[in-house]
């Protein structure tokens, strides 16, 4: 049994695989029932717990910055803003075969390598949110004619690897990941933080986790589960 | 072709039904494909064309009231606070038939008849939605087993019928209407009010809308889509 997961468009080694060999009825059912749980995550929690376990984790994110420096999927980028600040590179994700769009995926990369995720945004990245919402919207629009409103464009809290990168999928495509419990509309983070900067250093999160991950066992520990 | 939108525990006269006869291949497809859009709703949208809309139509919620005064389904109900301001019911939604918990589906009706939706709350209404946020959990992990932790809790907006209510569904279970563009989680909009009391009059708000509903061409009629 070979379990790949691949959420995001990068090079070879963003994948992560759990090879179980040979794969018995039983290790395939162990791996499916893996339950999953809700964390609601204060402010506290993020800084104790969820913070301390991203920086412990050598998450390699290389594959980003190979796009971001056109080493790897150059040709495949269909928008780029270069502002260092306040850019972006608009790419489709390896989940999308690009022959049809209702499974349409997109994933802007911002070219700031600073904001790991939700929880670092304050008012400062503003303009470049709008920069990803507006220019996004616009780039799809012109390359695939699918218009702005019907495409979803949000952020996942926790995120599979924490450089900031905005989703965009196709309105009538039910993309994973795009439930309540774990996407934030891109129009949603921009106007929370228009209203308080400090918004997501203040609101508790909910996400879910796989009762196998590491970052649960580390709520676990902390009595938060 | 019969399609009917029930979304609802109620009564019979909660069923909508739109009868195409004789349904040709042509009629399907064009019910099929009716395109869905997102509305971003301002407050001043809200009031200058949604509210208007909602109260021109005489949605009936007479199934609704039916529940709360026990003349239909008092056999189903699986938690009641009866307090006037700040109790509910909570029943089984139509949907789920409770032989397996895959996709568990209760539904908590408000006593109050005087909130319409999200967009009608305010600090005021905390301890209503607290008592069914942990009332809620605590009865469907007495009587179903299933912890908190594994519940999804949300609102819709827009709601199918104007009388505040909140979805409980099993967190495996990928229920119509749990996307980010349509659900609103109830922690989320518990600590959005008690940061502020007039956050729902304040923010604007995405939800989806078939191009062929009334609602849509109100939003088209104001150059709004």
């Amino acid at each position: 049994m070979l379990t790949a997961h691949r959420h995001c468009p990068g090079s070879p080694t963003s994948i992560k695989a759990t090879v179980v060999y040979p794969a018995t009825e039983k290790h395939i059912q162990k791996y499916l029932r893996q339950e999953v749980h809700l964390i609601r995550e204060t402010w506290e929690d993020y800084k104790d717990i969820t913070l301390p376990f991203i920086q412990s984790q050598s998450f390699s994110i290389q594959w980003v910055y190979n796009i971001l420096e056109k080493k790897a999927e150059a040709d495949r980028i269909v928008h780029e803003n270069p502002d260092p600040s306040n850019g972006f590179v608009l790419v489709p994700d390896l989940k999308w075969n690009q022959n049809q769009l209702d499974d349409l995926y997109l994933i802007a990369l911002v070219h700031r390598r600073d904001i790991k995720s939700l929880r670092d945004l304050t008012a400062e990245h503003l303009p470049l949110l709008r920069n990803v919402l507006q220019e996004g919207k616009e780039a799809i629009g012109k390359r695939f004619g699918v218009p702005g409103s019907q495409l979803r464009i949000y952020l996942h809290y926790q995120p599979s690897y924490y450089h900031l990168h905005v989703h965009f999928t196709a309105l009538g495509y039910d993309a994973p990941g795009s439930s309540v419990e774990r996407a934030h509309l891109l129009a949603d983070v921009i106007d929370n933080l228009a209203m308080d900067s400090t918004y997501y250093q203040k609101r508790a999160l909910t996400f879910p986790l796989r009762a196998d991950e590491p970052l649960f066992k580390k709520f676990q520990e902390a009595g938060k589960v």
